[in-house]
């Protein structure tokens, strides 16, 4: 049967181009206000799309924008569920002027399809969506029971994704999550995508005086809360690159031999990754390889300092606060109230004597890992190798998702991530794009899971 | 004959707050290119007052802002010449807003006369302008030479004094510099001033990469310049508060026990001078009281800081660039060439690999510092003992005066600051004032600095 499928498939690549562009032409911005209608008529459009080839569908309104549940019903005995997670709204646009194309007019150019969501997450969730489609039309059912959960508030961070998958347990019940808002690992090679790092996020304020000082008259005498930030963030790393907060590497993970072979087998061009942003050299924790250092290892950052005066020119002060932005990347099984505490407790022992010392703390999430031995996760592979003709590569990802460790906490359920687009796709930025072709061959493989997970 | 002139001057204080008045009603603000006119005018009310009373002066052209320069010719026969410096520009106003009454509509309240420039400095200058006034009308010569150089652009970093003083050398040829832009002690202590702090002031920015990156994507693999700038500056200082650039304290002035004595003899609050600036806990150079630290020690100091994201919230970034301004205060013998090499020496040797240091130079200006044993430094302290009625305490300053090196360099005198306002008199903020009382006292120690430089 997954012949025909696939033959059925092959047979309206042009018109399911046309069905994404009637998507993406719908400016569904989950942080714009003014996008309301917009995002009812992109629920909408999924709904009817489920509706018009006999999928069961609801939209759910969640309190903010509406999420769409579907299901094809039971499959054959004994066979898995399998949910597909994907969601409909996307970023803003930005600059306009930054764009050659319409963000919200879809223009093919040289085989990739440039339109806001093109690759986030439109595009690739609409693989799963054209795939049940055409199991459904050629078939008449699918041989596993697939669920879809599309949200509308990814790009805002989910937040009523947790209540509604929580009220609505039973009906998001399932063996497998599957999911494409990942990318492949090159233009060759597609990927299957195990784990994410989890992100604690704090910003640090340091207080001195009531008002910022004339460095002369008052120099020397009084605690330059810049001078204290900067020794209190220096101390955050030793100077081979590691956290020195303690206990930070406490529950890291310890990567298997096998784990480290498979990412060493990877083909991996370090110059040309260093080329790609610019920069003069790689650095990171000392003892690792660079794609250790990336998918492996918990890291540490500034993402921000701001003190004093940063005009043009000198101005003779000694500030009254300090404020630095640090972010910890977590890898499995570091917890992020752990680490947050250590943070906290660190900056306490280390802030001196005339500093006030307050922390914001921002996003929290937890790193997250599909075991690699996994059974939906192999057949996935299988169903990607199919599809693209091309082994998938195994990657871990530096980003953070925090619907993986919700999925596990609420549905018990590992997620399998399969990326269909580019890693350059420009997801945030302008000129967001999707390779025309990987939509197509994305397809092929979201048919070839159902296949697949039959098995 | 001093005792008639003091006479003459306590009968005409009315008369001297109405003319002060009138000159801080001009708003002479240097920084301001529309307060040309207002330029004028106030260098013209100088000029008036000294020819008024027979004072051969005249204004000089600099390029900029005009200066006046004013000889009261020869004095008696072996007696030294005094250079009277100071300006009659003014600093803006800032918001007005912050303002009891207008900046230049001068007002007594409380026995302060509020006004922009009451203190700083034409409230300060116009003591020894009508000094040199009554010993004319009264004596019709001076028993010293005075000479007047009162510029027009301190306000704004005096860009043409130094072309004007080498130019008009002879004229200005002088035996002691003598000046009144400091301020007393305390309320109930006037002060002389005998040394100032020098400034080194740079900025250093660290790029990494092209832009700013993810810091899932691309965390642990690229230095992160802020978290590099944050090592880098943590590191000028230590544990204890000394600056641990090489060489840094190898010039180093070592005071004598004589002025660690006075200096500790002087009375000084440190809890008081705490809470003045809302303050929790003093600091600095370990081993060194809060008042050596104050004037004596050098300090390294940053002024701000700037990098990444710093709005409202988390961004995830690894940013491209970091951004510092540090300034180091000099003293006695360091000079700035030999700092600023030894800072930029300390860049390069702590900068890590893939990170391009840039470094920008500002404002550069050596320590100045009078020898207590000078006989001008003791002639003039006894004048103001004279006029205030209390012995002057003998202060140095943390602020810097870069004219004060530069007439040492090109007149080869010393300079003498006598200061008559307060420390708190708000001389660049909102409400500048000058206790009317210090103002009349002022010109009572003016007068007798020419007596008592004659004595």
């Amino acid at each position: 049967m997954i012949d025909q499928v696939i033959a059925h498939i092959e047979s309206q690549y042009a018109s399911y181009l046309k069905r994404l562009n009637a998507f993406l032409q719908i400016p569904c911005i989950s942080t714009d206000p003014k996008a309301r209608p917009a995002m009812h008529d992109a629920a909408h459009w999924v709904l009817r799309l489920f509706h018009d080839c006999g999928i069961e569908a609801d939209i759910y309104e969640t309190g903010g924008h509406p999420a769409i549940i579907a299901d094809t019903g039971p499959g054959d005995d004994g066979k898995p569920t399998i949910l597909i997670y994907g969601h409909y709204d996307v970023q803003p646009t930005g600059d306009l002027a930054l764009w050659d194309s319409g963000p919200f007019e879809p223009e093919v150019r040289d085989g990739r399809l440039y339109a806001r969501g093109s690759a986030d997450d439109k595009g690739q969730v609409l693989t799963h969506l054209l795939a049940a489609e055409a199991w459904k039309k050629v078939a008449g059912k699918l041989p596993v029971r697939v669920k879809f959960l599309i949200e509308g508030e990814e790009e805002i961070g989910s937040p009523h994704l947790g209540a509604l998958i929580e009220k609505e347990k039973s009906r998001l019940a399932c063996d497998y999550v599957c999911l494409s808002d990942t990318a492949k690992f090159s233009e060759d090679t597609p990927a299957i995508t195990y784990g994410t790092k989890g992100l604690v996020y704090k910003e640090i304020t340091y207080t001195a005086q009531r008002n910022d000082l004339h460095s002369g008259t008052f120099g020397g005498t009084f605690p330059n809360p810049g001078n204290a930030l900067v020794k209190l963030i220096a101390a955050m790393k030793d100077a081979d690159n590691c956290v020195t907060i303690p206990g930070f590497y406490d529950d890291v993970l310890v990567s298997t031999d096998q784990e480290l072979a498979a990412l060493d087998a990877l083909p991996f061009d370090e110059q040309a990754y260093r080329a790609s942003v610019g920069a003069k050299a790689l650095a990171g924790e000392k003892g690792y390889t660079t794609m250790q250092r990336r998918w492996l290892r918990p890291t540490l950052d500034v993402n921000g300092l701001l003190c004093g005066f940063t005009g043009e020119g000198a101005m003779t002060i000694i500030p009254a606060k300090a404020m630095a932005k640090v972010s910890m990347r977590l890898v499995p099984h570091q917890t992020p109230e752990k680490i947050s505490a250590a943070f906290d407790k660190f900056v306490a022992s280390h802030t001196p004597a005339g500093i006030d010392a307050q922390i914001k703390d921002f996003t929290t999430c937890a790193a997250y890992m599909c075991p690699l031995d996994n059974p939906g996760l192999q057949k996935a592979a299988t169903a990607v190798e199919a599809g693209f003709g091309v082994k998938p590569a195994f990657i871990r990802e530096g980003g953070s998702l925090p619907i993986l460790p919700l999925f596990k906490q609420l549905l018990g359920a590992e997620s399998i991530m399969m990326g269909f687009c580019l890693a350059t796709c420009n997801a945030h930025g302008p000129n967001e794009f999707m390779v025309v072709d990987d939509f197509n061959k994305g397809i092929r493989t979201a048919a070839y899971l159902v296949d697949r997970m039959a098995g």
